[in-house]
């Protein structure tokens, strides 16, 4: 049985704040919490109800891990219908990103994405892609947040997540800046420089203007039909295809 | 102030079956109503608290227009944070489906998608696209639950929506079948036929097994991490533009 104390604890990283307090996170769920396992990542302890304990075997000997009532587990999650296992996982030590860190590859910039679902979707794909790294700005959903990880799928345990001042980095860097606007050039046509900056707006208001001044190429998903957005995970993703697509990285 | 039965039989439309029965759904949010009011579907009921009322001139007379109070939209409304506006609209007649209707278009089709938010997303998406018809098995989520609604930010409006015997409809049409699965032709060399079928399948299990034999293409999204699926709204939006891209719809 869990103590109340472990239980406030748990429960606490729920929270931005006391994630930051405490520098972990939650992961729920068989897969992904086993991603998290055999990543770079430290996990600090695994909870499971009886009923999926004995299949949890390849969990290494050193870390923690607790049986717990299903009660408790409904106490912990995040999530509405808990999946009956959940990890405690440290945040990375965040490596300040320079501009010379980007050089090289394409990078997909986020300003303001909002939407936990739509960031977790994300980075699932940019990791299917290939993508090692996403940047975020500060005002961007918190990629720890529970919501994020169970829509990242596991897929967080493998991709770096930076956030900085965006503005700050896109007036400091050398590279290619593409931005998803209206009225761009159509994707289907641009010829992608081989490394880059690829800059996706909030939800409801696109690019904020400020950094507008700072995108080199304005790029276009071309609309057939009348619809008068695309969800910004549906963008990101045709952008990575795209940048895959032309790079052959597929092959 | 609405009445308890007011009350009741707009609550009921949260629900499949009383949508079913009434055939009729509900519509949240200026932009999405609006959709629908321009759209050829029928608007019977409008509700809207006094602080957008005014804004709602471009509502035609003939609809039934009422001012409700807060308390009461926050009755009706299927969202957490209503938006202050709620249509109830008529669900269209259906067309029956035949195999020939499909001839000389491509068409997406759903096997047992799951999660509204991503059918609403698809929804959002194929209309961006150009596609004019959405086919779904009947297992798939229904596209007038409120969530696809909200997902599909008024596309939802110009898309018609079929649901079938998919295994059926496939066993009849001579169109070729692209199968979206895993080990197939990579999508970025598929040589598409002018008109066709691409049938995706469920989040967690893909296309049933008894679908198969059907499919003529398997085409596959290739996969350069480590990630170990797509979500399906994500692989919907890539199969679309693909099909725009090959065939220049774009243009």
């Amino acid at each position: 049985m869990l103590s109340k104390s472990q239980i406030r604890f748990i429960t606490s990283l729920h929270h931005k704040k006391y994630r930051q307090e405490h520098q972990c996170f939650i992961v729920e769920g068989i897969k992904s919490v086993m991603e998290f396992v055999q990543s770079s990542y430290a996990v600090r302890a695994v909870y499971s109800i009886a009923e999926l304990a004995p299949k949890m075997d390849k969990i290494p000997q050193k870390i923690k891990f607790s049986v717990v009532s299903d009660v408790d587990m409904q106490r912990i999650s995040a999530q509405k219908t808990p999946q009956g296992l959940l990890a405690i996982v440290a945040m990375p030590d965040a490596d300040p990103l320079t501009p010379e860190a980007l050089a090289g590859n394409h990078t997909l910039v986020l300003d303001d994405v909002q939407d936990p679902g739509n960031l977790g979707t994300i980075i699932r794909t940019a990791e299917w892609f290939g993508f090692r790294r996403l940047v975020c700005s500060a005002n961007t959903a918190d990629a720890y947040n529970p919501k994020v990880v169970q829509a990242s799928m596991g897929s967080l345990a493998r991709l770096e997540v930076h956030y900085t001042d965006i503005e700050h980095l896109l007036a400091r860097t050398a590279l290619p800046v593409y931005g998803a606007l209206l009225n761009g050039e159509p994707i289907y046509e641009v010829s992608w420089a081989r490394e880059g900056i690829v800059l996706l707006g909030n939800e409801g208001n696109g690019i904020r203007e400020n950094l507008l001044p700072r995108i080199d190429h304005a790029v276009t998903i071309p609309r057939v039909g009348q619809a008068e957005s695309l969800n910004v995970a549906v963008s990101a993703a045709l952008f990575c295809s795209e940048l895959v697509r032309s790079k052959g990285a597929w092959k």
